[in-house]
């Protein structure tokens, strides 16, 4: 295996496409809002390209017995009354710094191939404990994007997100500036304890004010609910206890 | 050193072999099954290959004063009345994330070579206890393969292994595929907290229904009495301490 | 992304510079001394280089909504009575071993292209306890240049800095000396559990006898009255608590 | 800075010599002893080479105020009735797995550039606890030279040292095997809890059997009664607080 191998699994005829990244983070909110649009637009989408890496981890997935390397896979979709997308999905991030970058320029690549010139990194800002409500946080790459973002509700907020953004999303910004994109990240409020479908859904909604398309909510609103119920249970149980609130990682089966 | 060098320590005429690989990993598992068909079935192998990396740890092993170099040992066993093998052993793996890739494409190197395009990894799926009955778990890289393993009693479990199969084990499932490998990966269950001889021995009856060869289990039983012994007496002291049950680490002398 | 990117900002034409640099370390020493050098000496500077690198963090900082990739940047300052200066600042360290040779050889570059053959390197040595006296501890590449310090002040002690000089610093000393430039490190003595802009006043003082430039120093005052009542509280509550001596991990927000 | 440089800094000639190691490791063994050479034999020795590398740690040494970039030296020494030598020594090992790997070839390069083909490494094999006898233990590249190490004292046994030999020391008979060196390594046993110089005289004293050079131990013997001093008042301490002996960690600052 080369250090970076992009299968083309398909092609697709696409018009200004936005590339939206999911790929897991804090309380997984952007993979759960990109997975969420290739479940809801799978009548629209085509699986496009599946990138392979030496940068990823060492490991296949197992579903049903069957084996899969660990790639990212990126889904081309036409949306009727909306902007195009290219979605980029995967179950992990590159295990070394210079594999972020080597894996962010590659996407960028497959961006422009499709002639993208905007990308949308989804993500969760954590705020230690659980909330109620759910802001969608912004930083973009350019001053002038700022009014556009505040119209779809996206709060720039002085200090936040403290300490940057880490990892394939801030490169995005990042990389993506120096190569001409307009390129913006879009953070939920989340817990930072659990996998949070509702901090997923408030991402979305901004995006469908950005972005033109038009989403059902079912499914995320049901593993909302899950998540609450186990939530609940955990916190009876602190309650008896005196345990600290468990982090993600304790909750990693939940959702 | 460059990063690889294969040395080429004899030659041996196979026909279309199956590569099966036993490196160090979850139980030890993987290690013993195979060590222990080198050892049985020595009277047809050959030592063929011998792979050296900077990708292994930088060592030597030393064995009655003598020194060795870490490396990899394939040997070529021409089997009556069975498949054809080349027997991949080791002490280690590789010691990065890309090393990982490059030594697996390597080991798949060689098997292109010897004509091979089948391949079994074989390791240990954890239970998290002692137990009695040794299941064998399976993954496949396509699922045309399924049936006749499950013929040969190898179970296809819809959650196992969780959090997939990681190392060279894996990639050689993965990178097995896109190589046009069939790759499958037998998985014998064990505690995790011993060397296991008994799930070793499970894995190779596995694999005398799947490839024809037949062996004698003498010495494999010797040393599963042995750690029988041990972890009879370890579990009296726990009862006596209340310590908690040893992990592989604490038992490490132990086989 | 390449492993090393230049951006020319802009040019500047400088008599025989010097290259000073503050990147983050012990006490935050140097960064606080350039950053004000930057600012105190705004009106006769501009930034002329920007380095960007795969062998920083991956990741971007947000300053009120707005992205910005990690980076080093480098200003050309004219000053009039006194030697011209190249400010070296940024707000993070190469993160790996062979990272900070590659960044350091960077740096000098830059140096040679502006026509500078002298570096000076500026941090904290940590003394491990609040203290009221603010020496100036010592290293020079080449035993000739110790004079001219110890006649501006500068201490050069037998055993500090005990562990030698780790990072870019040090090797702008060791780098810088191959490559035929006169390097020094000046460390301001801090205890190495605050930011400690008492300790960079210390080395600006001395940089100022050994350079020439003239600087006020009211806004590092501020700074530096602000941490006293900081650490003042800090010491009450650990009087009334028994707390070890806050790190400067616990201090992070403050300064 | 390249991944390797080689300053040339004078030229010997030397008759079929033996290069030996002295980096750091168990109990500083191998390091008393080659420095403890360095300083015997001044007389007739040239450093010859200094080797920089970005595989070694980004750091300068500091001495009376004066820096010194990470390296490691060899001298070249004609001995009077006995081998020539050429000795390697140094502060610090490479910092990753590769880098042992690229420094270890680098050393036999230049050994081979004097016309060497033997190899000693020499180290210290730990034994868990203070020790009153101090053996010295062998691992050689080749069986056929057990017999002369035995003649000389050295001791091949069944199970040590277990583990195999780590780092650039295992390197030199693994990769100096695979060169056409005939490779040893000496290991002096020592606690491990301290820098021993009288373990590293038991590796000498070896050493002048092996290969015909006389030395004194006046400075060796007396950095040993230092620590004997030093261990002792620890114990002291020890009884009364019931404290774990200190491992080498504690005890850096002596020796």
């Amino acid at each position: 295996m080369d250090q970076l191998e992009v299968d083309a699994v398909a092609e697709a005829e696409l018009d200004d496409p936005v590339l939206v990244e999911g790929l897991p983070g804090v309380g997984h909110v952007g993979k759960l809002a990109v997975d969420h649009l290739i479940e809801e637009l799978a009548g629209e989408s085509t699986l496009v390209r599946r990138i392979y890496s030496r940068e990823f981890p060492p490991q296949v997935s197992v579903e049903d017995g069957v084996s899969e390397l660990t790639c990212t896979e990126i889904h081309a979709v036409s949306v009727e009354d909306g902007r195009d997308l290219l979605l980029l999905t995967g179950d992990h991030q590159a295990q070394s710094n210079e594999g972020h970058y080597v894996l962010t320029d590659a996407f960028l690549d497959v961006a422009e191939e499709f002639g993208a010139s905007e990308v949308f990194a989804l993500g969760g800002v954590p705020t230690g404990e659980l909330i109620d409500e759910y802001a969608v946080v912004g930083a973009v790459s350019d001053e002038s994007m700022c009014d556009e973002f505040e119209d779809a509700g996206v709060e720039f907020r002085e200090d936040e997100p403290a300490g940057g953004i880490v990892g394939v999303s801030g490169l995005l910004l990042g990389l993506g500036d120096r190569r001409g994109f307009d390129a913006a990240c879009l953070m939920g409020e989340t817990s930072g304890y659990i996998v949070d479908p509702k901090s997923a859904r408030a991402v979305l909604e901004t995006l469908e004010e950005l972005l033109g398309f038009e989403l059902e909510y079912d499914s995320l609103d049901e593993r909302a609910e899950e998540m609450e119920e186990v939530v609940g249970k955990i916190q009876e149980m602190e309650q008896q206890q005196g345990m600290d609130v468990p982090t993600d990682d304790d909750l990693r089966y939940i959702g």
